[in-house]
């Protein structure tokens, strides 16, 4: 159990299986959209303007002048030598497979930059949930500040993230390309995509290596979890309220109850137990069941099986095609 | 027989039906990418955290407390209600199926922005192979300067193509989001996506309007593709000669004769007819033969007919797969 | 006194003046830079191709035909009735003014940017350094989750940061423009430039409002100093014994404490007055000295102080120019 | 004089000058903004977190302890040594100068793509208005097809500046940074600014190689001007005759002039003298005046001279600051 937060402000409770999982569905996609891609990448070979004109093959026996137009064949025997697809046609100024290699480059990165950010910000002094387990090269100690564990891979995951958008937009503007040959498209992709590969094979590996060994603090999510003395979960106090006092006075009844917490700096547990109006109602162990983020995780259990049920199958992000 | 360019300079002639079958595949790719994302749009209902913890069934007969998880019923539910695809799990932080879909948008404004792209440049006053029909909302007229046919509805499409690649960046970025709600990525994609759809779809529908009733002009073409005289073609002289000569003698006759007439002003097929190393080997028949265009058209009909064949496979962009 | 971070875990303290006077120089130096393009905005009228040739005073008296090219008098004329600048030439295809427009809102928005997102740090449930007033527009609450703040008005402002970019990316592709009238790249600045204009404005007045009634809680700031233990300042205590036992030793002995420190769970200054050698050398009062955050803050005030004395200067970015 | 186009279709003529001092503003600003930013880029050092906690000076004799704060001496004498402006404070998370650096060189690659666009279609085949010297870097022959001149150079710089705005919103996108160290943003500044710094570089460069033995073909320039008979000045036609017929008869007379031209492919001038209405009121050396290029250039000659009269000012985009 491990405090969900909304708007970086705790919410109600998660587990991190189902954090994992989450991120688990974003690679699995990512990896599948770029193996589906690089299967069927092009080979690209066309000459001056596309048609292969200058490929041809010997005359007839007994004929002057040239034979048959070889730029198909050609074609094929290229792209068979280099593993490549056959493109229908030769596509030097149609760069749709550069721009959907990019694209699922780019949507790559976000799949691990977000799992890199959950990682920052779950190891923050102040929160604490996970520990990095000082071994491998994911996290970097300090001999000045022996309690920092510096998220180094995590860090260049993350600048990775932030450096592939601008990549990507400038081979989605290389798709306008003049005629048969562009006079600077073309030209912008070549270092741009070499960078992009490199920046996002090199995000998945510092992701893996700030992943890499680390270990949830399990005490330290409970005791996060209690950060607010328990009124995370007070509506589940008026929910249970609600069958013996309707729902707009149990609502009444608990947010009272929050305010005089926070007021008195009370936990709201010992607030509600000092109030008859609930005690009448509600027994301590069913006020502490009512509290309990571990009862309060909903349908994360569920969804962490789908995720798991999902996996290997074409899309890990819906039910019915997994 | 158009005149195919590189750099924007005459290269080797294309047909325009190379051209177009070239811009086909753009659009089919994308509208076949675009149709896949749809239909697979998951829904995204979550509750505060992303378990759903709110949602739970009536407890059981004479049970006290609370019924089972329903989350997942009531998701199935809502999905098909909006006739959506049920996710595997909640992914209010897990943007991939938003970026994905912008991605594939911006890779469609990219496909259509070169078809307007090479329509505009082909409608210059100086090139004019194309004729639109004045008709319909695609070409605008000006009363004070008769002569012009503004690429009205083109310059739309590729203002939309150049917009979409910063908005694509955008929902990029986004996926780097905290937690289980994001503090101002979320936020931003609303009307980025907004403007992406309403873009693409605009410049889809200004790419039909920019093609609607266009003709090409043939006769301009030939004469475009007359302008340098012959040297376009040179290099097929050369071939022609090879047998007779050999590659080096050949290549070197008509680099000189490709000089001469440069220098002269005169066509290539006067100075060559004038080369008596020339007319020994080939009759003037031969050279025309050799000069022209129509006869340097290598492979453009198998590719176009190769286009044809793979429409309404499942990728048109490769051979293997269409 | 306030924790410093570094990767978002705790480093030096800093006090809450120095970081606010560091978003006080970004956000003084966009308004400069703003000021400055704004009040040189250079009108443009310039006819179909830039050189006004339909603009021309009357015949003089007795003369035939027309009379001078009036086109730079109406010009200024224009531009003076705009209240805009009076440009040197016609700059329909040259947008530079639009451009630098354009960069100095994308460099607002991330002045704008940086403060938000500190805050929504600082605001936290674990971390809480900073106490919205819980009035005026900026901090939402929530009925359902009463210890909840949320940060409303910065997450907008960080929506806000976070879409420019790629507007900006826009508008410089836009410069690259074709002759004298652009086809599509002048037709992309509109909605972008107008965008840009309501985010940036936006982005000011919504951060305005997070800042807005808000207090620094200095007991959690301090509180959450303590969280290590003391480790944070441990190099502190190495400074004060290097007198007496040389920075190797000094170092050592400081670095084994730490690790104890860590071990045992303890405070390090408990693990350090257990220790002889150091209390041979240093006091109870001078270990609590060099574990005092208020005592590490280094040139806070002095930066703070030069910021302040540096306002309404040409540049509050650099020391001599302000 | 040169052919002007909107929407890359011929309207109005423009000479070669006024294109030229249009690249020119552009450059210039470019490059006054860039030296004023590097001649106050400061210097960057904070320590762990903007403090410089760990420079203090010796003890005062007879003390214990330490000496007094020595970061502000120690940052003067550091920005003295290394050149550059001494910073109001530590901005190692107050991105400003980068992202202002960026900017300025994402708007100077704008405008020198501006300028090596026009001159990749002004050397197009069919327009061929400008003649590529054949000597120096900037333009490349072929062996193959001897009449091109690729731009190579004026290709590169338009590749640079295609892939410019895309960087240039990654380092505004790095502005958003965490408190004192960001976890990723800074990071992604490293390259991205090297690259922009390059980029630009280079692309300078190339634009002085692609303009270096550039000259204008009056006569193709002339003939092209040609291309439409006559109806690009139409207009001039109608003002002449509205002192005689008023602005409407004129208006019809020479709009069913210019249809008729079109429809029988004549030139307007042949067609204009044909016509009794016209030559009632016009002779025919007026026509030819009124149809004149050279006669129709509007302030272009003052335009240019305001441009090199204002070299040197601190703006050459505005009149009153040059």
């Amino acid at each position: 159990v491990l405090a969900g937060r909304t708007l970086l402000q705790q919410a109600l409770p998660v587990t991190f299986g189902l954090k994992a999982a989450g991120w688990l569905t974003g690679v699995e996609r990512a990896e599948a959209r770029l193996g589906e891609l690089a299967g069927a990448l092009p080979a690209q070979l066309g000459g001056a303007a596309g048609t292969l004109a200058s490929l041809r093959g010997p005359a007839a026996a007994g004929a002057s002048g040239e034979g048959e137009p070889a730029g198909p064949a050609v074609l094929a025997a290229f792209a068979d030598e280099l593993g490549l697809a056959e493109p229908v046609l030769p596509w030097h100024t149609l760069r749709t497979p550069v721009a959907e290699l990019g694209a699922a480059l780019g949507v790559a990165a976000g799949a691990l930059g977000k799992i890199v950010q959950d990682l920052v910000l779950l190891a923050q002094t102040e929160v604490a949930e996970i520990v990095p387990s000082g071994e491998g090269p994911g996290w970097g100690g300090s001999s000045t500040m022996p309690h920092k564990r510096n998220p180094v891979a995590a860090v260049l995951a993350l600048a990775a993230a932030r450096r592939t958008p601008g990549l990507v937009s400038t081979l989605l503007t290389s798709m306008v390309s003049e005629h048969e040959r562009a006079a600077g498209a073309w030209h912008a992709e070549w270092e741009t995509l070499r960078e992009l590969l490199g920046l996002v094979g090199g995000a998945a590996a510092a992701a893996g290596d700030a992943l890499d060994g680390l270990a949830v603090d399990g005490d330290r999510a409970a005791s996060n979890l209690d950060a607010t003395g328990g009124l995370l979960l007070a509506e589940n106090v008026t929910t249970a309220l609600v069958p013996a006092l309707g729902r707009l006075a149990a609502h009444d009844l608990v947010t009272e109850a929050c305010r005089r917490a926070v007021a008195e700096a009370r936990p709201l547990r010992a607030v509600l137990l000092d109030e008859p109006a609930v005690t009448e109602h509600l027994s301590p162990s069913q006020v502490d069941d009512a509290l309990d983020p571990a009862r309060a995780l909903g349908a994360a259990g569920v969804f962490v099986d789908r995720v798991l049920a999902a996996r290997g199958g074409a899309s890990g992000l819906t039910k019915g095609r997994g």
